[in-house]
Formats: C-alpha cells, structure tokens, sequence
C-alpha cells in the first residue's frame, strides 16, 4: 500500500510544467468523465454529473425567479429549417451531423441533430405568436447538442454536450435587449456565486459573434494558465430570425408588426472552467457551493474500537447539514485516503482516530489552504460551515487576485507581444474596429478578442494596431 | 367574449364518442405540446414539461434514496457496438435513425441515435468494471431517444420522447434480480403516489419481453377507455451483455466471472397515461401532486373597487403553500375562465367576488367533483391542503374502481372475445405458456398479453385457448 501512496499525486501532471496533460489527469483520475467509443464524445461519470446537476438546480432557480419555463424541442431540424437565416446556416453547417437513414430508409429529407436549436424555436414561435397579448415567451430547454468538432477535449470542446439554451420572443426591441443583458447577469451570478469564478462582462466584437445575431454578450473566464475561458453568451437578435420565419405579431395599435428575439446558453464547458480555474498540483479544487460532496469523514486506525462508531456518528450528523461522505474502505491507509480525496478537491476533510475521541476532537483539514486545525467535536458542525464559507470566498479571491495580475495594458503591437508571451492573460487596448487589426493581433499574438467590456476604460487616443483612431476599449486573450 | 364561453367546452370531441380524438384535443387545448416540421416529434410545451419535471423530481429523489447515480453517455453509438448482441439488434434494427454524414463527410462508420443505451452503457461498465470491489454500479441517465415509430402519438408514441435509463452491474444473480424488482416497486410508488393510477405488476411472456432480456418486468396501467398502457419496465439481463461485451470481474474468490444486469426506464409517455387515466368531457384532471398548478384564484367582478387586490393577497399567501396562480386577464369573462381552467385540469378553483369580499369568504371548485363549497377566508389555506389531499385520493379511488369494473375472467375464447368488445379492460385467464395461443389471442381478439401478474389466481386448470393444461394466470388487454 505504501508505494501505491507515494505514488498517488506524482501520477498527476505537474501543472506548471503541462497544463493540457494536468487537465485530462485530473479528468480521468478524480473520475469526472471517460473518453467512449464514439470519438470526440465524453461520458459523463457521476462525480463529474452531479457538478452538472448542482449547476443547474441553481442556474435553473434563478431562470424560475425570472419567469423562464422550460420546454423540450425536437433534436433533429429538417435541413430547410436549418437553412432559412443565411448567416446562421454559414456558421454551423460545417459542423453538423446528419441524418439522412430512419427505419431503414433513406430519408427525402436529411435532419440535422441541433447544433443550437434557433431555427426550430422560431419555427414554433411563428406558430405560437399571434398577439400583443402572447408576448413575451421566455422559454429555454434543457439538452444535448452536437457540434463536429475536429479537436476535441473533455467538457472544454466535445461533440455532444449538455446545456441549456434560452429562447424568447418580444414585443419591442427594448424589451429584448433588457432581457439579453438580464440573462448575461445571471450568467454572471452563477459563475461568481456558485463556481468562485470571476467574470469579464462584455460585448463581442463583429467578427466573434454568434452567427446571426445583432449583438452577442459574454461572460469570460480567466483560468489558472492565463488563458481565457469563453464561459457563457448572451444573444440579441432583433428581426433576423423573426423575418425569415415569419413572427408576426398584432401590435397594441393594431398593426402587424415582426417581433424581437433572444437566445442565450452555458452548457457542461462550465465543469471545465472550474477544473482550470481552481485545481493544483494535489488535483482538483472544488468550491463549496457546487461540490459534490463538502466534507469527507476519515477515521484513522479505523479497526480499533469505537472508531469507525464515531466517525459514523459525526458523519450522520454532518450529512444532515451538508453533502457529507464517510470513507470506511478498508484495503487502502489513511494517507491514500487523503491524496484520494485531495485530489477529487474536497473542501474539507476531517479525521477522527483514538486518541481524537479521546479528547473530544477531530482534526479539520481544508482543500484550500491544506490548513490544519483541531476542532472540538461539539463544535464541529458549526466550524464547518463556517470554513465552508470561507472556502467559497477564499477560492473566489485568488481567482480575482490571479486576474487582476494577468491583466496588462498594452498601446503598441510590441508591448501585446511581450506582454501576453510573458504573463498570457487579458491585455486590454484602445482598438479603431476595423476586423483587419483585429485579424492581424490573432495572427502575431494568437489572441482573440474576448470583448469591448462594459466597464469600458480610456487607455489612449489610438488603435494598438493601426494607430489611427480608436474607438472603443477592448479585452483580448488567448483562448480555450 | 360570451360566443366563445359557450363553444369553449364544446370545441373538445367528446371522450365517449372519439377517444382518440378527444386525447388530441386535450394535447393541443391545454397547451402541453404541439406538432412539429420533424415529422414524428412533438414540441413539449411549458405546461407539458412541468408535469414532465415533477415527475422527474419525484422519481430522481426516490432513485438517489437507492443509491443510483446520475451520468450521461453519448446520444451515437457507433453501428459496431449496437451489432454486438444479437437479439438487441434485431429488435432495434428496423427503427434506428443513422446519422451518416458529420462536418460534412461521409462517415466511416455510421452512427445510430440511441434507440435506448445497453450496447453504450455496456462498452463502458467493461472498461470501469475489474474487481468485486467495483459492484455494484447503479447508475441512469434522463435523456431523449429516438426510435423510427411508423405511427405517432403525442406522449404515447413519439419518434423522440425524454425517458430515464437506469443500468446496472451486479456482483451475483440474486443481487442484479432483487434490484430488477426493486426498481419496478419504485415504477409502482411513482405512478400511484404521484400520478395516482393504480398499476398492475408482472412479468411479461417472452414474447413481449425486451430484446435482450432474460425477464421483463412491468408496471401496467388502465385507460379511461379500457385500453391498456404499459408505463414502465424494468429488465434483468443476466449475462446476455456482460459476455459479448466482456464485463467481467475478479470475484471475491480470486476468480474471472462474467457480471450481471439490468435495466429499467419511465418515459415522458406517463404524461399520456395521466391525460387518459384522469380526462373528462371538461378537459384534462391533473392529480395534485403533479400538477404544474394546484390552485388558481379567479376574480370575479374584477374591476370593481378591492377585488384584484383582494385576490391577489389570496394568491400570495397560497402560493407559500402550494403551487397557485392568479387569473388577471382583462380579455375574457370569469365565465371563460372557470372552463379554461377546468379544461387544463386545475385540481382547485378559488372563486372571489366583492360579496365574498363582504362575507369573508371564497368560493372553493374541485375539478374532480365539480363541487363547490364557501370557505372563510382565514381558513382558506388548511382548506386548500385538506381537499388537495382528498383529491389525490378520490382520483385513485376512481381509477382503481374503473380497474375492477373492467377487469374480466375468461375460461375460453368465447368468453375472452365477448368480455373485452363488452368491456375492453383486463381480461384474466390461465395459459399454456405457448406463443402459439398468444398469437392467436392477439389475432382473434387484438388483445396482448399485458403480464403474468405477480398476484397469481387460480382460475382452473386449463388454457384459455388450446384447452391444454395451464402453466400460469395471464392478463390480457388491448393496448396503446
């Protein structure tokens, strides 16, 4: 057992040295996902589903609060729904998979497994809109979609993944541009408040918006490797979809008028951003608030008497509170144990042994800081959701401090270079729009515009690229 | 407005004379789901879904009680993998859709869309299976399916419908039978608890049985017009998978041994069963506990001085409690409104008018009995939750009673063919256990074997059809 401890974390891939590798251990160790026998798609395994389930009991009580209701549309669009918005169609047919065999027969007309699901929304909609008095529909379903990726990594980039997507419909373009940005704050709220992730609000520029859209708005996250994480997005799409799907309403004043439509999604890439945002060398990290499970109970010497009684009884008692787990395995030591679930970013472990229950403690070990402290057993439930707490505030701070340390300000192409070679991470430039600067900064820099913040600052007269000038500040970054 | 409160009821077929019809009315009418451009498949509406959720809820809660964990495995299976066990594929063959063609080549392989996961979870309990240690694996994923029905009906028969599949790996036999059994008895709490149709439990004949199963297992239920409905399954597979799919395990002996399992699943089709278990000629009768709304306030007199107010803090001292609504429209009459929400099958309708106002009291509507009683307001919200209860009660009651009534016992075809064009319903008889009679049942009288029920009744000593001495009590019923 000895050497199987020892060996235990060096199985990891040391995170500063190979971060991709260090992900895919991490993956495959602290069992979130496997790959399968259809290439390019993941299973995935409970540990890694029930981060996925936490995230959308709370994402889907926020979307509740505001009026969201779900519905379920079918996975295959025929392909002249498919091809009704033409920009639409240019963004995605390169990447969809098709059915062109059902029942044995050769279909008349292929369908197509959604990649997103607009054109069948707007399909629907023209069907459910008639009315003033019909409006607004928010709508989202919860589902698989599939996109054919040629390079793909576990949750980051896979063909099939799990999310939600919102659609709905308005009376006014006012409306729907509020409830754009509504569904970019909650997105916002999620990440920060359940995930510990700080987020870049922002607009995409021209060239990184959504096929189709007037507008895309993004959440950006920024992982433990400086690169950026595009964590969720935000639709406006005024009447492009409206007008070639024929949503028509019967405005107050009588008229027949197209209406205003939105979509907006985050999808199982969120398990992903948590894994890069927080792990480390000892493996995953995971905050409090989406964790599987918060606290694991290990009993040392675990054969003596009253032990496993009293490390049974501290977890029941525990597990009334929190997501409590107990580790009674008996073919490997407490120190495997501990690497175990280090590894699989418990915030807090305790462990009970003799002479603990001698003196009416328990030793509390936190995932974060790997602090130590001795707890009074009458104490215990309190002091853990009390570090649980600070756990989540902790995780979310050094993910702030790490942000605001990549972040660097660059007015000249020279400084972008150095700047993002040395520290990857945001660069924030004064930028003239033109999609040819933005072009030429992916080409020397292999960064991408992440967004024209909202919280835009002044950093000069001029565009980082062309020097002529510049219109608006923006954020760029090399992405995942 | 008052045009439309007259046809509003009589817009739905009446149930006695067009069951079909009638169930296709109350699918569109009450707003739970609607045709789609992807022939075969419907649109789930919120309404719909909602029910579909609560479901989910109470089943999933039931299921994690057990010990099953939640994963999720790709929705294409490559043609290889679904090949490999024989019966399953010639069962499934005819109706698998195939997607062909993805990021725009032709495949090498081509994929089906999971007609159901045995072949998926299989391949991946092969490579996560080693030692005793690793048994049992519970696990289940909600997901859509899709299979190339000819014929479709909304809920009943969808190309695609959402479903859960449970699939599991056992250490022994006895192990894998018990929880074969034990998930079927959950299928019974589910579905009388929440839905509150009574079912009939059994095993199916072998002929009915799953391609690919050892034993079927399942939970029938009868529908307001006699005709059978199979509302869920739960199959023990023995070794049928294990070995092609080379699952095998180091026993607790040190030896090789081949696993055992099973699998079992609900689908979105119990939303039918609840539509024609419950209906009447007023529309749709939701139970209770799954009803997306449990009690709506309707004002009467609305404009006048008080109501809506009045009204409205009504609704939100329920709406602590239970799950309420509020009706404000300004666009249609009281009148109007009772019958809609009649026809979306509102267990309870909360009536006030500024007399009521006056008295202190409200008027309180059951849906199942259209009964209508006064209640003073301070006692409104005990009121509510007693009558909640009651209904859920008296909906199980009425089924279980139409279940008796239309339960029959034949000892030879001439009784068989009389009792189900008299009755439809259950018809009860002894068999000989040969396929030979079943298929001639069927032929004769269009009725299927439903189950060799668990609660088995000596009815004599010969088959029903062949006169030849009888293995065992069958029931029959002409089915959806």
């Amino acid at each position: 057992m000895s050497n199987k401890d020892n060996n235990f974390v060096k199985d990891i891939t040391n995170i500063e040295e190979d971060f991709a590798q260090w992900y895919t251990d991490i993956v495959l160790k602290a069992d979130l996902a496997d790959y399968t026998d259809t290439k390019g798609c993941i299973a995935i395994k409970p540990y890694g589903y029930e981060i996925w389930e936490n995230i959308q009991k709370y994402a889907d009580a926020k979307f509740k609060k505001i009026g969201v209701k779900n519905i379920y549309l079918p996975v295959l669009i025929p392909e002249s729904l498919l091809n009704k918005e033409k920009d639409h169609i240019e963004g995605f047919a390169p990447e969809v998979a098709w059915v062109t065999i059902g029942g044995q027969e050769e279909l008349e007309e292929k369908l197509c497994i959604r990649p997103t699901s607009e054109t069948m929304f707007s399909t629907m909609f023209s069907k459910w809109v008639n009315s003033w008095r019909d409006l607004p529909i928010i709508t989202n379903q919860w589902c698989n979609v599939l996109r054919w990726e040629k390079e793909t990594r576990p949750f980051l980039r896979s063909r099939e993944f799990l999310w939600q997507e919102g659609h709905t419909v308005h009376e006014t373009e006012k409306e729907a541009q509020e409830l754009t940005l509504k569904m970019l704050d909650t997105y916002k709220e999620v990440i920060e408040e359940l995930l510990a992730i700080p987020v870049l609000q922002g607009r995409k520029t021209p060239k990184e918006q959504f096929s189709g859209a007037v507008a895309t708005y993004t959440v950006e996250t920024l992982m433990h490797d400086g690169r950026a994480l595009q964590a969720g997005t935000s639709h406006y799409f005024g009447q492009n979809f409206t007008k070639p799907f024929d949503i028509k309403f019967q405005n107050r004043e009588g008229k027949e008028e197209y209406a205003y439509q939105t979509s907006w999604g985050i999808s199982t890439r969120l398990i992903g951003a948590v894994i890069m945002a927080h792990g480390d060398n000892r493996g995953l990290k995971l905050p409090p608030k989406v964790a599987p499970i918060q606290v694991v109970v290990v009993p040392i010497a675990q054969h003596k008497e009253g032990v496993e009684e009293k490390a049974t009884e501290i977890y029941n008692k525990l597990n009334e509170k929190y997501r409590a787990h107990i580790d009674l395995r008996d073919n490997c030591s407490p120190g495997y144990k501990f690497n175990d679930w280090e590894m699989r970013g418990i915030p807090i472990r305790i462990e009970i042994g003799p002479r603990d229950i001698e003196n009416g403690v328990a030793m509390l070990v936190r995932r974060d800081t790997l602090e130590k402290q001795e707890v009074k057993l009458d104490e215990l439930e309190e002091t853990v959701g009390k570090i649980l707490d600070e756990i989540q505030t902790n995780m979310f701070n050094i993910c702030k401090e790490r942000l605001e340390k990549k972040t660097t300000t660059a007015t000249n192409l020279d400084e972008f270079v150095k700047n993002i070679n040395e520290n990857q991470g945001y660069v924030k430039t004064m930028w003239c729009g033109n999609d040819e600067c933005e072009d030429k900064i992916k080409e020397l820099t292999g960064a991408h515009s992440r967004c024209i913040p909202f919280n835009q600052e002044h950093l000069g007269d001029t565009c980082v690229c062309c020097g002529k000038k510049a219109e608006t500040m923006v954020v760029w970054g090399r992405q995942y």
